[in-house]
Order: C-alpha cells, then sequence, then structure tokens
C-alpha cells in the first residue's frame, strides 16, 4: 500500500500496489475530471481527503544589497532583500523555491550562484541592465531595537514590475515580501488560486499607503506584523483587541512578532503565544522578520498542513530560523545550515516552553 | 498500604497498615534519629525518597487598606497589601496559611474574618492600638501599565516588627512580601532551616537600600521581580545576561515577571518561557505580582515537590491566579474562586503555549 499525492485532483490516493502509483502519476498529468473516474477510481484501494503532502511556494520581494553596521562589527556590502531572506530560508525546507525580484547590472555572479546553491528557481529574476541594485545602508544602536537608515538607494527597484513566470503561476502558497501594497496587489492579479497568501508588511505602508494596503490586505490570508505595527494598524493598545480588528481587515490568520518576547498567532479558534528564544548575543538583526516569514511558509509548504496545530509548529520554525539569522552578519548564516541544526532548535524551543504534565495534587 | 508524610525525616514513608500510621506519626514527633531507626524501621514498608507531600508556608508582609482608581472605576478604602495578597491566594492551595504583619486599631472584624474564612492562621498578625492601618491610594493611567501615588500613610506600619509565632518557625516555605530588606532579614533570623525562601522586591529597594537589599538576596532562594527591576539590580539589558548576574547574589532561582508578555524563569538547568494570559479587560492590576507570588508558593507547598519541572507549574500556578486577580478591584476575585475555575485556567494557560507534536515531515 502506498500513499501518493495529485495535484488533480486534491487527494491523497493509496493504491494497492508501487506500479499503479508510477503509471498514475504520469498519466495524471493529462487527465480531465470525468478520465479520472473512469482510469484512476478502479485501481484506488482509497482516499484520503486532505492537501497535497508538498505546496510549491513563490517569494515576491526585494533582492538588495546592503551596508550594515552593528556594534560589532560592520559590512559594506552583503546580500539582503527580503526575498532573498524569504527564499534562502524557505529552500531548508522544500524546493524548488519559486522567487521574483529585480537585480541591477552590479549584481555579482557569485550571489546569483548563492540562490542556484539553494535550488532556488530564478528565472522570475528579472536582470535590469540599466541601473544598479537596490542598496540600503543602516546602522544599529547599542541595544539592537533600532536603526539608523544612512542611505537608501532604490536604483532599478524604482520601478520594479513583479511579473510571474507562466510556470510560477500555480503555486500554492505566495509569500509577499515588504514591497508596495499597490505590487503585492499586482503579484495576486497573477497567480491562479493558491491555497495560503501570506503578507509581510511594515509602519511604512501603514502610514504612507493605508488605502491601497487596506485593499490588499483583504485579499490576504496571513499577515505578518510586528507590536507596535499592529497597534498602529488597528489603532488598539490591546494586542488582543487589534487582532479581532485586523482579522477583520482580511487576514483570517495574524502573526504579531513581539521581538524578545516572541510571537503570538491569531486564528479562528485560537491564541498561540510563541516564546523567544533567549539570544545572549545578537550580532545582527537584519533580515530576522524575512527569515521568520521563510521559515514558516517553508514548514507549511513542506508538511502541506494548514491546520491550526501546523500553524503552531510554522511560527515555531520561523521563529527557529530568525533565531539563526541573527548569530552572523546579513543572510550568512542561512547560507550553511544543517537539517539537524533545524531540529534542535526547533527541540529547544518546544523545551523551553513546555508545561509538564500535572502531578498528582492537582486541582 | 498507606502513603504517609513526617516533617522528620524527610521521607514518604509507605507503611503496612493505617493503624501503624496514626500511632507512628504520634510518636515520631518525640523520636531522635537512632530511635527512629529501632522504632520505626521494622514497620516500613519501603520509602520513597522525595520532600515531604505539604510543605507548610510562612508570609511576612504588609496588611493594609487601599485607595484604587482605574480607568474604569473608582473604590475608596478595599483590603491590600502584599501579605494579605499572598496569603489569600495560597490558602486555595493548602491550608493553614501562617500570617505575619501588623494593622492597626481601624482594621475590621470583616477583613479579619476573610482571612478566617480562608482557614489563614493569623495568630502572628499584631494588631497595633497605637495607630491606624497603612493606607495607600493610587490612580493608574489609560494604559494600566503606570500609576501615581495619590497617598502614602505608613500608619502603624512604619514601625513593624516582624514576630515570628513559635509555631511558625519550622514552616518549610517562606514568602517575604515587599517589605524592607532589613526586615525580611529579621524574618529569616527567626526560623529554622526552611526548605525555601521567596523573596519579592521592588525597585524602591534596589534604588534606596541596595546594600541590604544584597545581604538579604544572598539567604534566598528564588527572586521573583518584574524585568526593568532586573534590569536595574543587573545593570544589564539583556534579561538572559541579567539573570546570570543576579543568579551569583544569591537566589539560585529567578523569576523575571514581564507584564503582556508572561514570565521567565531561570534555574540551573534550564529557562522556562511561561506565557501571558490574553486578557483583554484588565480592570484592576493592584495585587497581581503578589498574587503571582502566593500562587507559586501555594503551588510548591501543595505538591511538596521542588523539581524543576515543578517550579514551571507554579509559575503557571501563579500567572493563573494573578490573571484572576485583575478581573476585579482589590483582591475581591480572590475572596470566591473555585478549584475548577483555577483548575480551568491552568488549562487554558497549558493550551495557549501548547506546541504540538511533529508531523511526518519533520526533520
Amino acid at each position: 500500500m502506498f500513499l501518493t499525492n495529485f495535484e488533480f485532483p486534491r487527494l491523497i490516493v493509496i493504491l494497492n500496489d508501487e506500479s499503479s502509483r508510477i503509471k498514475i502519476q504520469k498519466k495524471i498529468l493529462s487527465l480531465s475530471t470525468p478520465d479520472y473516474h473512469s482510469y484512476l477510481k478502479p485501481k484506488i484501494k482509497h482516499f484520503v481527503h486532505r492537501k497535497p503532502e508538498y505546496m510549491s511556494i513563490l517569494v515576491v520581494g526585494s533582492v538588495a544589497y546592503d551596508g550594515i553596521e552593528t556594534p560589532f562589527g560592520k559590512v559594506d556590502r552583503i546580500l539582503g532583500g527580503s526575498a532573498t531572506y524569504i527564499s534562502l530560508t524557505a529552500s531548508y525546507f522544500q524546493k524548488p523555491m519559486n522567487l521574483v525580484g529585480v537585480v541591477g547590472n552590479d549584481f555579482s555572479d557569485e550571489d546569483i550562484q548563492r540562490f542556484k546553491d539553494k535550488e532556488i528557481d530564478i528565472d522570475g529574476l528579472q536582470i535590469d541592465e540599466s541601473g544598479k541594485t537596490f542598496f540600503w545602508k543602516g546602522r544599529y544602536h547599542f541595544d539592537l531595537n533600532n536603526r539608523d537608515t544612512l542611505d537608501t538607494q532604490l536604483n532599478v527597484f524604482e520601478h520594479f514590475n513583479p511579473v510571474i513566470p507562466e510556470k510560477y503561476r500555480n503555486s500554492k502558497i505566495i509569500c509577499l515580501g515588504n514591497i508596495a501594497p499597490a505590487l503585492q496587489g499586482k503579484v495576486l492579479d497573477q497567480v491562479n488560486n493558491p491555497d495560503l497568501v501570506i503578507l509581510d508588511t511594515m509602519n511604512f505602508w501603514i502610514e504612507g499607503d493605508r488605502e491601497e494596503l487596506m485593499r490588499t490586505l483583504n485579499r490576504v490570508d496571513v499577515l505578518i506584523i510586528n507590536d507596535s505595527e499592529a497597534r498602529e494598524l488597528s489603532g488598539e493598545p490591546n494586542l488582543v483587541k487589534a487582532s479581532d480588528k485586523i482579522r477583520n481587515m482580511g487576514p483570517k490568520i495574524l502573526i504579531i512578532k513581539k521581538g524578545e518576547h516572541g510571537a503570538l498567532l491569531f486564528t479562528n479558534s485560537s491564541i498561540f503565544s510563541a516564546p523567544a528564544y533567549p539570544i545572549i548575543d545578537i550580532f545582527d538583526p537584519t533580515g530576522a522578520g524575512d527569515t521568520f516569514l521563510g521559515g514558516f511558509a517553508g514548514w507549511l509548504g513542506r508538511s502541506g498542513d494548514l491546520s491550526d496545530d501546523n500553524f503552531r509548529r510554522a511560527v515555531i520554525y520561523g521563529s527557529a530560523m530568525a533565531s539563526f539569522c541573527v548569530e552572523k552578519f546579513g543572510p550568512e548564516r542561512l547560507f550553511d545550515l544543517t537539517p539537524t541544526e533545524i531540529a534542535d532548535r526547533y527541540t529547544e524551543f518546544r523545551a523551553l516552553s513546555a508545561i509538564p504534565l500535572q502531578s498528582d495534587k492537582s486541582f
């Protein structure tokens, strides 16, 4: 008996033997629904109604070069951008990853290779020879909670028009990195019925383009923001009340990141409080939020499970990946993680918030 | 076969029958260790090496009247004080509770009865006829995180000299509410080898009497403070580093309360991140910290278990009790809780931070 998984129809099909699995997988691509009933049904032992085991992921956002100063060091130019962090992180969970972004004539072969090494599909990465890659430079304060932007050169990113290649359009999970809400909307116009749309935003758009942001929010399943953004977006200091208001704007699932205090996950049925990893020395916080999104989406794609329980696991994977990201400059730590490191960090997170079962003295 | 529990020696003794349990309990009080071996040993089926099942609790702190204004209402005069909140809360976990404090000639019979109703032993509650009970009046800001003190009348509390009645001196858990460190030290001078000393302090003593506080800290097992106090006491913004410094000052166990972000428990072997209950409407935060201590100590006393796992449970019981406290004015909510309510709230806390077991797609 074998478990297999067809994109069409959305069923796990348990078959009688392995050979029919392979034959059917080839055949299924050309089947319409009536064919399926005549051809496949006799061979099927029984069905398990659930999502496919893997869900393909599309990431749209910025690809950039960053200059970073922290109290612990300085780097003049390192690969950055939201789509970079999201796709590098998610690539640990499933392959291939579909990436859409834009870079300029200065983007190095070495950095192209970094994506290829992780089997990230970059056919959707536009190379605009008319200018340079988006550049951002910032300096973190001693407490690492605040930073000053020293330089922003939008360059080719200024006129970024996300074009989703045909082969990406059936992606099941869409990750919209922090770009203009209007561009996020354009991406959604081009994809075919994704199972989950995840949006990351920033106070910049809440303040500067609220109307467009509200339109995009209405098309989104999961919103990831930090606590001050949640308060600003909702006008509500209490995060539980804020979440009710925001979830009425569209996203049925809301994740509020609270930095050193962990994260909250609000769904229709429950609230989940995720711990933060007690990091003694944060080296560089750049990209931690995008890395969270990458781990969150990556786990959902890998597991193909959109249950509330699995969203909790996804929040922990996101937190675990973000805790790695801050250990080195920029995305450096994301180049060479191992599955064992990820599994161990996940286990540490579980241990951190585990409440032992009751004893015989319980009420 | 009966489980019983002797204060001397510190063993759970499983006996052959109930009648010997009663005889031995009477006899044991007069036994020295050699007698124990000759008399008790033949009657014992086997030993279970662990702490006694119940640990008696002594609470020392203020008993006061409070005037409270919150954005939701106002009360001119209500029972208050750290020892009040701690003992009322702990009384839900085990009886009797031993209370030491001082009140004045205005302390009402009705409030005396409140302690008696909860079987709190108030033989150690001094009634000083020379003056009035400690009075505090405060007003909370709209966000409830800050408050202004409008009036403080120390009254008889100004010359409070804690005298521990003979029958309280073998208490196993000592709860030192927020009083002057020198007085906390005086309490410790009078008790006989307690198993656990728990201290609650406030920035007032960190700033005003640091030297005496350091002396007291050195004699304490568990310190409970909030995050800003931890940073102030240690001079360290990072709470993990702060905990290392503070635990070097004496207390091997440190609990850092973070308000709406939950609490952290630091022991020799692990860090525990406890969630906060997502309360939509806090009515009055007065006494929440003392109530946390009462629930924490109460659970430890009830379970008689000082393992790391059980400290985690105790933090959750403390958090659960504090989440009740803030639902009404002053200690009102602590007058009529039921065991079922406490058990249910504890279960809600577990659900809040529960991370489901891994799925088959795990790393």
